[in-house]
């Protein structure tokens, strides 16, 4: 590793680094609209929105004169007792586009930042309020709440979390919906969500102890966009309130139109206490991240300052100007293109042809589709569901394969998915599945 | 609380929500060099630098154009396997800046992101080496290094974690130095830190279950602005390698420039084996963090893929180009300005005019000044150093007083503190000790 140390300064994540000697990074130097171009100006597709948050195409126009104008105006004051235009309309349109329940608006910048705000916001007003024996989480099987040491304790993914156990506060994990292997054979549309009674005993045993359930509504991203029945939220709202139990969403991944409406609660008709933004916010140009909360956890921190009451929880940058007026223009955007529904055909298209190439494989275990979102599992055996061992990398390989050919798949482990950006025309939505059908074929045979 | 929805979601951090129907908060529109500007054009002298981040002015028009040129290219790419030139030459760059042992940069984005990836770093090697005795961290009373649950496990500071303590890892809080109290009747200047035999006392105790110290050198800011001898980091830096115990230094306040040297560490001449950087990295005008290490370290990470010891964390936006764009034009900047050296006849002016002004009043306890910022430390018995009642908020008081007279000066309890950005002029300083002063004698009296 002797090597001059100016040249390879740059530790990439959740990558083996000595993985690169043989399969080199992307050097990526431009963008424009859903392609990304290398140094010789190669395109590649980028088909799942660089890591989900691109929604109207690099280096959109729009977004980089809202850039320049408020960098030109104001491009960044402390929120500490100090507020700005930018701040103040986020948070009162944010609050126009969800549930009259949600009325409070807190910032932060990475995701998982959000995630820990909540947890300690929840726990907070249970002190507030003379509740202190409410001080653990839920978390769920196959969740990803982001990875400070406090959101990875709600995660549910051993490869990202085991090792990290005894520096994490001792959650709970529950098992989750798992609908393509249902151990009660049903289908995630004809079920009536059995699988909550994992969630339902764990709150009837420990429910004295939790202050709050955290959950990705209709979708576990990282899991590999396993999809399941709005119920199971139903019911989750049910028994959290019988319990007093928080029920937060975080719909860092899923927010702002990617599973078809705006934001994926709207699917179940549920209202959590809590909800976590991030990722498309900004169209995928900067970080931002927000909590979004009710008057009743709101009121818990109010009081004379001397009660010490206030909601102790800062970052640096959160409330950014350049973020926020980028999130003002990304809802702007929404609002003048008539974004959901310019999308429907598109994704309908992107969900059927995706079933047309990839259904009948021998080793595709699953299509499975929810909004602009279509994922291929790939199993060992169709009939058993039995997983590829995980050390031929079958999924990275096709995702390799897929690169040579302009695309960049990134795997989740053997799901290829399909999340491009919303600006993807019909024709591309087509070339995108056939060149990931193609790269599969090479890998796997037909 | 019954108020329309939308007039008042925005909550701000660190802030009695209730307190501002007395003392609103501060609505601020523009900003042009060290002026903040609200609605009706009244300017505010940032004199905090926007919580410590600003050092070339607001809305700097370099910082600007870089933004929009980056934007208009590469406005972001996730870094999952995936490199660009802004990431790669930001990462370059901060090499050559550092000692050369600390040849490794990973990205983030909230500060508070970069101190829990330095905690799990420093766990996951020793896993990776099978020494998984070493999991506990250790920080000093007084020590602030964010906000989220693992990075809050670390902080000396009973206002923001006392409440939080059920949540967090059980870490080692160690008492650190206290020079304007020291209990050996010492100088920081004449001292052999003697206070360095609590941190040797604890190390010899617990350090064989010890993975890393954290430790803000040379400066604990959100203490009150506490600095103290480089002996002390010279004695830990021996301690740290004699108990095989990684030490931390998170300069996120402190680096680029604030202390005089680029870097506080030079101060005492040691380097750690991790630092961690954010604020002014981006001249205060959007989010980034960063983690560096040694090889050694890095070298932990290293195997085939099967053997599954990569560095498992990610956050969505880390590596953003656009903020690594502005941070290179950072940089390019204190290269071409010669910032370093022009900051010293400013800041020496800084310190001599605030002692002259400050330092004979009844109720101030100390004076003290390294780098650009000077800190005031108000007390109720200058003899004995009793400090103020806190319920009668007298920091607070004169920073609502300074504010009338157009300086943003938040103070820190009754510690006032001017941290201004560099561009500041030898005139605007004066002005700014004047007001701070008036401010002062408004409250307490002569
Ligand atoms: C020394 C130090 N470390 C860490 C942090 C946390 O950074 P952030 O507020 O961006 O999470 C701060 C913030 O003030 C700090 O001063
Ligand atoms: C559902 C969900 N929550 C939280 C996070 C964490 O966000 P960040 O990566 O910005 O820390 C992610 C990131 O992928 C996510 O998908």
């Amino acid at each position: 590793m002797a090597m001059d140390k100016t040249t390879q300064a740059l530790w990439l994540p959740v990558t083996q680094m000595k993985d690169l000697e043989e399969h080199p990074a992307l050097r990526i130097c431009s963008g424009k609209g859903i392609y990304l171009y290398d140094a010789e100006g190669k395109p590649y597709m980028d088909a799942i929105s660089s890591w989900w948050t691109n929604i109207f195409g690099h280096a959109n126009p729009r977004i980089t004169r809202t850039l320049a104008e408020q960098a030109a105006r104001l491009e960044h004051v402390m929120l500490a007792g100090v507020t700005h235009p930018p701040a103040e309309d986020l948070a009162r349109r944010l609050t126009t586009l969800t549930p009259d329940e949600l009325t409070r608006v807190f910032f932060a910048g990475d995701g998982a930042s959000a995630v820990e705000i909540a947890m300690k916001m929840s726990y907070a007003s249970r002190r507030n309020t003379g509740h202190t024996e409410k001080r653990r989480f839920v978390g769920l099987s196959g969740g990803y709440h982001g990875e400070t040491l406090g959101a990875l304790s709600l995660c549910g993914h051993d490869a990202f979390s085991d090792i990290f156990r005894p520096l994490m506060p001792d959650n709970l994990s529950v098992t989750g919906p798992d609908c393509y292997r249902c151990p009660h054979g049903k289908t995630r549309n004809d079920c009536d969500a059995e699988c909550f009674e994992h969630m339902e005993g764990a709150l009837e045993k420990h429910g004295r102890e939790v202050t709050a359930v955290f959950i990705e509504p209709m979708a576990q991203g990282a899991a590999g966009w396993r999809f399941y029945s709005p119920r199971y939220l139903r019911k989750l709202r049910e028994c959290t309130r019988h319990h007093d139990i928080h029920l937060v969403f975080d719909e860092i991944a899923v927010g702002f139109g990617r599973l078809g409406t705006m934001f994926a609660m709207e699917q179940a008709g549920v209202t959590p206490d809590f909800l976590t933004l991030s990722k498309s916010i900004t169209s995928g140009t900067l970080p931002l991240s927000v909590v979004m909360t009710t008057d009743a956890i709101y009121e818990a921190f109010l009081g004379d300052f001397t009660q010490m009451k206030a909601f102790m929880h800062s970052h640096t940058y959160m409330g950014n100007p350049l973020a926020c007026a980028v999130a003002n223009e990304t809802l702007s955007m929404f609002e003048e293109g008539n974004v959901l529904e310019t999308n429907k055909p598109k994704y309908r298209h992107l969900a059927n042809h995706a079933a047309l190439r990839f259904a009948d494989h021998r080793h595709v275990g699953e299509v499975r589709s929810l909004g602009f979102i279509t994922c291929v599992e790939l199993v060992s055996d169709r009939a058993t569901k039995t997983p590829f061992d995980w050390r031929l990398r079958t999924g990275f390989r096709i995702f390799r394969e897929a690169l040579k050919r302009g695309v960049l798949l990134r795997n989740l482990g053997d799901c290829l998915y399909f999340l491009p950006p919303y600006v993807i025309t019909q024709d591309e939505i087509t070339r995108l599945v056939d060149v990931a059908h193609a790269a599969m074929v090479e890998i796997l045979g037909e």
